[in-house]
């Protein structure tokens, strides 16, 4: 824990300035404009109240989960695990003798998808930050696994532990962020074999919401496990009973598991925690380069990992992971909030669904700076999560680059989209009150409803508020420097970092954290070759 | 006809800067990197294949149909012209002595969504540009109205005719734009009596495309089928019989139409023409605070105005116009994009098909630049407008500031939202091949996709190609001075500009239409008071 010496500002960054002279734009903001405290609505756990959109057919979709079948029976899938495929063997899989490639038939499909929650509960150990996953519920993620960090002032530098810890206070302090979605940044110089353990041990302390841990081999995902365990003051067995941890696992796509994810999601599985599974199927590149097929593919791997669960422990809680992008065909580069990913966000909604399975999605952008890109990128896939009934959306807040880079001010710029999804899926009130037709008789023809006895009972809490949008008229907007949203979202990090609290946690647990790590740490961690 | 002396980039702006040395940057662009020509899909009208989302059950918008006949019925509509009133009244209207206030009963409002079309196709000049609205189409307008226009060299300037024919042309080359929705910015140095014989007639020569027509009186509207009439080369009774002008106009709510947009729909009714009917409902000012008040109110308004135009001629083409958004009730600025504003958009669009009524949605922004608010607050509003199954989008591309410029940049940038929309209209393929399991054989576990035949085959058109998305790597990037979105499109727009071809206009056709804007200019216009 070394949050004590951090500075609260990304200020603390290098001072180096982005060309193109922003400096002499941010000179001119914040005198005296800083509001007393960031206003944000309360923490709450959206439901979304729209029906799902449904990309294709009934038939479209059986005959995509058809293809995913026939990937499955007769083209296999690789395992480069031994456990693993020792336990598919005895649950019915057909290995060749000497292979690594796994073939699953359908009966076992079923039986999986028969077997895995359609709903369930993930506990944090602060009780009001626990999460439910599944149904009409939402959850929104901050950004996990960029390896490097970037704010305006400091511009884009290789993760540490600095930015790591100021993400994570981010994470913390932004209601609009559910859950921990792993290491916001890569922390490179913590060493990798005791990261986990500094990275985990941080997250737990500087934050009480539900958190993440990378599959990188059993150990690490014990020791996690045992820190979701201490921090939440609960019995091994008390854990075993109720997720508190959840892992994100990317299927070496095209068809291949290797083997420190496998270990992972059965370590997971074991224990009673949740693995999103979610193969990383860039159309044209790891996947066909058609949505159908990508997402053919994608629907086969995710089943694939859905199977092993399932055997390993009936019932452990299981999300349905759709990441189905596409690349620039030009370049190979990635692309992402493009209209094929939009349209593979809605597909694979649509065939979790047919499974009764949790769906996880994202918040995704290629831009390379806080400019119109990045935001439109990330609303067309907001679009695509929303309205393909995504429960939990991964990379909700910070992630640029096509995730190469966690951005501070695309962190709060996000918080704030999310803030206004939450609100646009608040259902509409239509009582007498809400239809408010005493007020429009009272006003009249050409009135205005200012001053309405209604507007006035109402004004407050009539609208969401956002953070980051600027509605002054252009002569306030211009005499005040004209600065862009992403300007405002840079005030308001430094602000929410000067007024982050750290989450209360008992001296005793705080106790026991310290010595686990410690012990760990005396252990050498999870060993490396480096 | 002025355009032959325009200079077709918006450089001949004065070369005043922006704050914040933006120069500098855009001093890095365009070395070299622009494309021979601007690459984009080919003009097509795309079809919504996505059910609509239904934001209230069926109950509910019972009750908002029933407050919005309350309304109708009890508290009256006012009618500030003496023929709507005498039309309005011989069809069964009650209307006191000496009154404005017209009440309607559900009996009428029932006829008239009666005779209303579902669906109509509107004429352009170009048989290849007409347009189908009602059902799954969609059809995207230019920006409309704006005061004053902007773009990054120039700044912010009230209206003119230069930018007003920069942006026509913009409009003409952008295939994403379908229609010409008004003045794109309001031409201020044209004087009002005329202003609409040039601005109709630049319109018509520059552009090929379905247009609008200013509902500012009835000779306005005389003069702009008379301009329609001629650029098509039909007979007034062709044109009576083939809807090829459309009128926006927005009530002056609460409850009440002025007489200048009555004897524009009035007319535009009898010659079988298009009204828009688009109450302007900002919940909380000229509505009630609530969202199901504010939409209500809009109900009546546009039902008023569809009652009005089906007594004139049964069967007159009628669009139903959604614009309810909110103020920022701590200033009484308008805001765009927000939660309220979307569930506004779905609401409509649900009353619309409630009514059997083609709808009518915008894309709007607040914003007062071209940044990541500018992005958010519009794709959330085409999000509003898509999902809630508008047919018409008006603002399509260019408007900012709440309308109050219209920017050259957000034009270019917008029409890429557009096109990006259109391709996530397209349908996904599912066939044999689509589902390319061949390719997946091919390929197997660990293997790439890039060299495989399935990809080879359909590689250059599989994606939708953005104009303005910037996916290079960072590195590359920030060698290339790390231009933003709006640079970007502040260049492609001056490319967009100097590539603009003005549409063949057979020789008698350019005569006629200049023979009577040279009588009707020499007769005077239309009078007015300055």
């Amino acid at each position: 824990m070394t949050d004590t010496t951090i500075d609260p500002s990304p200020d603390s960054a290098p001072p180096e300035r982005e060309p193109g002279g922003r400096a002499g734009r941010r000179g001119r903001r914040g005198r005296g404009e800083r509001p007393a405290h960031v206003v944000q609505p309360a923490w709450k756990q959206p439901r979304n109240p729209y029906r799902p959109v449904e990309i294709v057919s009934a038939d479209q979709l059986e005959a995509i989960h058809e293809a995913s079948l026939v990937i499955l029976e007769d083209i296999g899938i690789e395992f480069l695990d031994e456990e693993a495929r020792a336990i598919l063997k005895r649950g019915g899989a057909r290995i060749e003798n000497g292979s690594v490639n796994v073939h699953i038939d359908r009966g076992m499909v079923d039986e999986a998808v028969a077997r895995a929650p359609e709903k369930f509960t993930m506990h944090a150990r602060n009780p009001e930050r626990n999460l439910e996953v599944g149904g009409a519920w939402c959850l929104f993620c901050s950004v996990g696994s960029a390896p490097n960090a970037a704010d305006m002032e400091g511009g884009r530098r290789a993760g540490n532990s600095t930015d790591f810890i100021n993400l994570v206070k981010l994470a913390q302090t932004l209601n609009a962020v559910h859950a921990l979605g792993g290491y916001p940044v890569e922390p490179q110089d913590w060493h990798p074999s005791v990261r986990h353990l500094d990275g985990l041990a941080a997250i737990v302390t500087l934050s009480d919401k539900v958190f993440h841990a990378y599959s990188l081999g059993r150990e690490r995902i014990v020791d996690g496990l045992e820190i979701a365990r201490i921090a939440r003051g609960v019995s091994s067995e008390e854990l075993d009973a109720q997720p508190s941890l959840f892992t994100v696992v990317n299927a070496n796509s095209p068809l291949r598991y290797d083997k420190p994810m496998l270990q992972g999601i059965m370590e997971m599985a074991r224990r009673g925690q949740v693995a999103i599974v979610t193969p990383f199927t860039l159309a044209g590149a790891m996947a066909p380069v058609t949505i159908a097929g990508a997402v053919a593919q994608q629907n086969a791997e995710a089943l694939a990992g859905l199977v092993l669960t399932q055997l390993v422990r009936p019932g452990a809680p299981f999300v349905y992971g759709g990441f189905t992008s596409n690349v620039d065909m030009k370049s190979g580069a990635p692309a992402f909030g493009t209209p094929e990913y939009m349209k593979g966000a809605l597909l694979g909604g649509q065939l979790a669904r047919r499974y009764g399975l949790p769906y996880r999605s994202s918040n995704v952008c290629a831009a390379n700076t806080v400019d119109a890109q990045a935001a439109y990128e990330s609303v067309f896939s907001l679009w695509g999560a929303i309205m393909g009934g995504a429960n939990i959306l991964k990379h909700g807040a910070g992630w640029m680059e096509g995730g190469l880079h966690a951005s501070f001010e695309k962190f709060v710029l996000d918080a704030d989209l999310l803030q206004m999804v939450a609100a646009f899926l608040e259902p509409i009130e239509t009582d007498a009150d809400a239809l408010a037709l005493d007020a429009i008789r009272e006003v009249g023809p050409g009135g205005h409803f200012f001053g309405a006895a209604h507007t006035r009972s109402r004004y407050k809490t009539a609208f969401f508020s956002p953070m980051i949008s600027d509605w002054r008229n252009y002569e306030t907007w211009a005499e005040d420097g004209r600065p862009d949203a992403y300007g405002k979202a840079n005030r308001l990090c430094k602000q929410l970092l000067a007024e982050y609290e750290p989450p209360p946690m008992d001296p005793a647990t705080r106790e026991e954290l310290e010595a686990f790590v410690a012990r760990r740490k005396e252990e050498g961690g999870v060993p490396t070759d480096f």
